[in-house]
């Protein structure tokens, strides 16, 4: 494959010792981005590596690192490295990779910290969210259950990469609350709505792409471009209301239902990363438009679990899916995403839509899983149609292969309504 | 009206004579916000009167202005004011309108510049761009024509201030051109879309208000606290691909159709300066949930017009309205996007919908214009069902009282289509 190189070498190891352990996201393969603090000092930039964070923000102050002419760790996110070219991204890994192998060595000029001694935050300024619904066995459950499900797939689905523009102002990072949400909630048979808490309080298990290389107004790219323009990838959980979705939603799509709250993992894995696990998307029985066919492959070969555990609850794992099964790649999304002639920009994130397989067991939302709350999860003991205050959903992800190319977690546990405003 | 004061008094008179002609859009009273630059210079912050601008950038380094303990004119948008309390936003207009006060006299430390001889910019970091649906007459229109003419109004209209997450990278100020827009287009006896042109470009007239003061994550706000929220309002084209909307929107909302330009006025009315203007809302026939219900007058008397003008062409106005038809007000389309606890941030741009009065001449798009252009406009003896390549169209409002508050204009030109990306 031709956008392998000595950063993707299997048999690669650090100096850092538990980068090296079997099962580690964290080897010196991945090397994801992230943002961090110490007490209460500043946000710095570091590099997972094992247990680890290696302080970029400091190694850059040193002059042991110069991503650039002037300086891109010292801003409190990955922005600026993301808005520099593509070739500066691959030779700050690769000079990343030197600090950190094993042959070079230990080196005491480094500031190397526990990830567990640590504080995460947003690793990026999301400029805008996007959310797509790439994943046709998801759409296709989604379409059976509120419309025909002999007619499930709308017409244009097979046509257009759908997705909607989403609320960036309230992406969050892995471990902070999400505070259930009001909202106007009509059963079938109420005269009128009513304002109240969600009580279909559901998860998206979603890959993100983040943009680095901006695009111009009124520029449309190819999906070849498109793909050189993504900087990397998050694990991301598009919190949804369902009874508040179900009765907002027509003409202009989803809003509220998913305003409240989308949250990520704190690790940027890059595309560079991910370069060996590359796969074809599904068949299509369909032919796309030109502007949207890809040559090669793009999708990833990423492992996807979705852990939840009640409050006080052992976690368990509930679904079992791989990113691979995304009918629509996110280059693809992109291209589409720029036909208009719409300028896509440095830290806009996008969803993939919610990644569904074949069967129950590889359902992305508890919406599927639970078929509307009919059939409600067993949690040991507990059962779920939706979820309750206190429940903690963990996603995870991963390349497997030689080594572990880990997304980390995202995470995040729901607490109790607000008050409704005086 | 408890919001009045000095700065209101329509008696008042500034030292700068084209501010007290009569049918100008910017008197002592109105004192909007604006960026601009001159020749090559850095972007800087001024304030419209009369026919001139006042440098408020220079004003403030100068020290003949102080709107907080640190500098806000010096970042080239006028986000940094209005992240301020609402209290200085206030000081600052009592100040600005001083300096300006016929009475003081002219004076020579100040900068004043011709509006004629700078280039605007776009006021404001628009951090993000949300698109509401407000005006009863055009749900309607649109509704009928596109659905059913006998249930043109979805049930949840009358009870939610419907919008959708806009796309803010492309939101650009008065004077841009707008690049015609590729999409995927299906015709009703078409076997498949093809990627070509929009033929039916389309403009919307909104009012655009400005969020100043944010909100946090989790909490929602009460109508009344939106209100105070609020730091302007400006003027809104949202440019629309219809044929691209109809085949995309099904069932996650618009797209594409409406992500390649949004155009603003340059000059930020305010909040203050429309005080004199509000009026109620329309007479409702079904409440509203408690949480949108407004006491008090929380619409404004805006004057709106649309002029179109073929290439060399002269302008003829085509559509009257005012802004007073809208059934929800910025401050209920705030407190409902904040709901779910959504956060709002400084310089979050809602536009209202499209502003449409009862009947033709008032209608706020050519889609309801020429009833899906079935019935051509006259433009003088040039026909147009939606609009062509080279059509100048510009938007004006303004209030009207013993002095004029004024938008100025916003408008842009129609460009051809791009290449297919390759």
């Amino acid at each position: 494959m031709s956008g392998l190189n000595a950063t993707h070498d299997p048999a690669r190891q650090s100096w850092v010792e538990s980068a090296n352990a079997k099962g580690t996201d964290f080897p010196i393969q991945n090397l994801p981005y992230g943002v961090f603090s110490q007490d209460d000092g500043p946000r710095r930039v570091g590099v997972a590596i094992g247990e680890m964070i290696l302080d970029l923000t400091a190694a850059e102050a040193a002059g042991l690192l110069r991503p650039a002419p002037t300086p891109v760790f010292d801003g409190g996110t990955l922005n600026a490295l993301m808005a520099r070219p593509p070739d500066d991204w691959s030779r700050t890994r690769a000079a990343v990779a030197a600090l950190l192998d094993a042959e070079a060595g230990p080196r005491d000029d480094l500031v190397l910290l526990r990830q567990d001694a640590v504080r995460m935050h947003m690793p990026v300024f999301v400029r805008g969210f996007t959310d797509f619904y790439a994943s046709k066995e998801h759409a296709t459950n989604v379409g059976a259950m509120f419309r025909d499900p002999k007619n499930a797939l709308l017409p244009n689905w097979l046509h257009i990469p759908i997705g909607y523009n989403g609320r960036a102002s309230t992406v969050v990072v892995s471990g902070t609350g999400i505070r259930r949400p009001l909202g106007q909630i009509k059963g079938p048979d109420d005269a009128a709505p009513r304002l109240g808490p969600t009580a279909r309080l559901d998860i998206e298990l979603e890959l993100g792409a983040l943009v680095g290389t901006p695009s111009s107004m009124g520029q449309p790219i190819s999906v070849a471009r498109a793909q050189e323009m993504i900087f990397g990838f998050v694990l991301l959980n598009d919190w949804s209301a369902r009874d508040v979705q179900v009765w907002e939603y027509q003409p202009l799509g989803p809003f509220q239902a998913k305003a409240f709250g989308t949250t990520i993992s704190p690790w940027i894995v890059t595309r560079e990363a991910l370069e060996p696990y590359r796969v074809p998307t599904p068949e299509r029985g369909t032919p796309l438009l030109p502007y949207l066919r890809e040559e090669g492959d793009y999708n990833y070969d990423i492992r996807l679990e979705i852990d939840i555990a009640p409050a006080g609850g052992t976690p368990r794992t509930v679904s079992r899916t791989n990113a691979c099964h995304l009918y629509y790649a996110a280059a693809q999304q992109l291209a589409h995403h720029a036909i208009s002639g719409c300028a896509m920009e440095t830290g806009d994130l996008l969803g993939s839509g919610t990644i569904s397989g074949p069967d129950r067991d590889s359902y992305g939302s508890l919406l599927e899983m639970t078929w509307n709350g009919s059939d409600p999860l067993d949690l040991g003991g507990v059962r779920r149609g939706f979820l309750e205050n206190g429940d903690m959903v963990r996603l995870r992800g991963w390349c497997e292969g030689a080594v572990r190319i880990g997304f980390g977690v995202c995470e995040g546990t729901i607490l109790p309504a607000p008050e409704q405003p005086a």
